[in-house]
């Protein structure tokens, strides 16, 4: 807020993660180079990866500042209210408007995302999956479908009327609805809010980073 | 910011995501009233409690303000940074300090929590516990604290020099280390920061709400 950013860059994959990052940059029209961090290859745990976030993952945001140290960005979450605030859009600041931001915002980054990576993990990644893990973790998910399409049954996005960072955090991880073996249309609000959502220019932009990666 | 709140009440459990808003409320030493929902009874999914959040969990706060409609918060990160910013404490406003609040604010709110509520579940809570889900949880919680415990073996707080909702919302999770099978002096700076924030008066007081409940 208030300093002036000389040089940004994303490093990330094709992950929903990272383009919850790359959608909202791409909203914003701000340039950015990008770092392609191949996690398929494990490359977030390359010693510069950890120097810049030592949990080891993607997305990071690197921003160089005209005065001061360059200021490293980890945490989708946190990324993204980090640039609402700079910029001073899809991030409501003050009133009811902020908090339902925030609170769907979170049913996004806490339940949504870490539900579909369970989901993926004993439907897809895990050598050996027990029925009772896969089961527990699609019902898991189940819910919070149910949580989503009742609001995208009463409101045109999930903070409310206007479009917010909450859409941008729930869109990549909905666009891997197959991690949890599910169809769209069986959650029709979402699936029109997703079709909605789909169809804005920087979304798109926002899918393809980084360039030439195949979706993880 | 700036609205007059004239009544405050927290609907909660003894559960660490409700243990997080209480702590807060006590350090910035509010008044505010409690509804015990007792979790074990599946109380949060009564009617009057899904009329203020449809997800059926807590915490959830009602603040009445003295004007306008109460306004109803759900999501325990989401009242944590309502709460912070409202009174101006626990969260810087500006600059690295408060990215990097944020950030490991995030690491609570979507790594710490859902992980160890997974590894409560197949350790303890569900009907069949098969091995390998036990130990991929096992394995996602210990990724967890070992970022935590080099984080903490470097700065005092997660955010850094000062104490914030980061640790807030770390800290009630970290006292269910049981649910996941370790031993918190098997990593040594998050025991020191535990004992060190257990001795705060309070986080005691937050932590004993609401009275008489037994932890969940």
């Amino acid at each position: 807020m208030g300093r002036t950013v000389t040089r940004r860059r994303l490093y990330g994959w094709a992950t929903p993660n990272t383009h919850r990052v790359s959608i909202l940059l791409e909203e914003l029209g701000l340039d950015y180079g990008v770092t392609g961090v191949n996690i398929r290859r494990r490359e977030q745990f390359a010693p510069e990866i950890l120097a810049l976030n030592p949990f080891g993952k993607v997305p990071i945001l690197l921003e160089e500042h005209a005065e001061g140290p360059p200021l490293v960005l980890f945490e989708s979450g946190a990324i993204l209210i980090h640039l609402a605030e700079a910029h001073g859009r899809f991030l409501p600041v003050d009133g009811p408007e902020r908090t339902a931001t925030l609170a769907w915002l979170m049913v996004a980054l806490t339940g949504l995302g870490p539900v579909t990576g369970q989901a993926h993990h004993w439907t897809e990644l895990a050598p050996e999956k027990p029925e009772a893990a896969r089961a527990h973790a699609l019902a898991q998910v189940d819910r919070v479908y149910r949580l989503l399409d009742g609001r995208l049954g009463e409101a045109p996005y999930l903070a409310g009327a206007a479009y917010s960072i909450a859409d941008m955090a729930a869109l990549p991880w909905i666009g891997r609805h197959g991690w949890a073996e599910r169809r769209l249309e069986d959650t029709p609000s979402i699936a029109a809010w997703y079709e909605r959502l789909m169809a804005r220019p920087a979304v798109a932009r926002g899918l393809a980073v980084p360039k030439g990666a195949v979706l993880a």
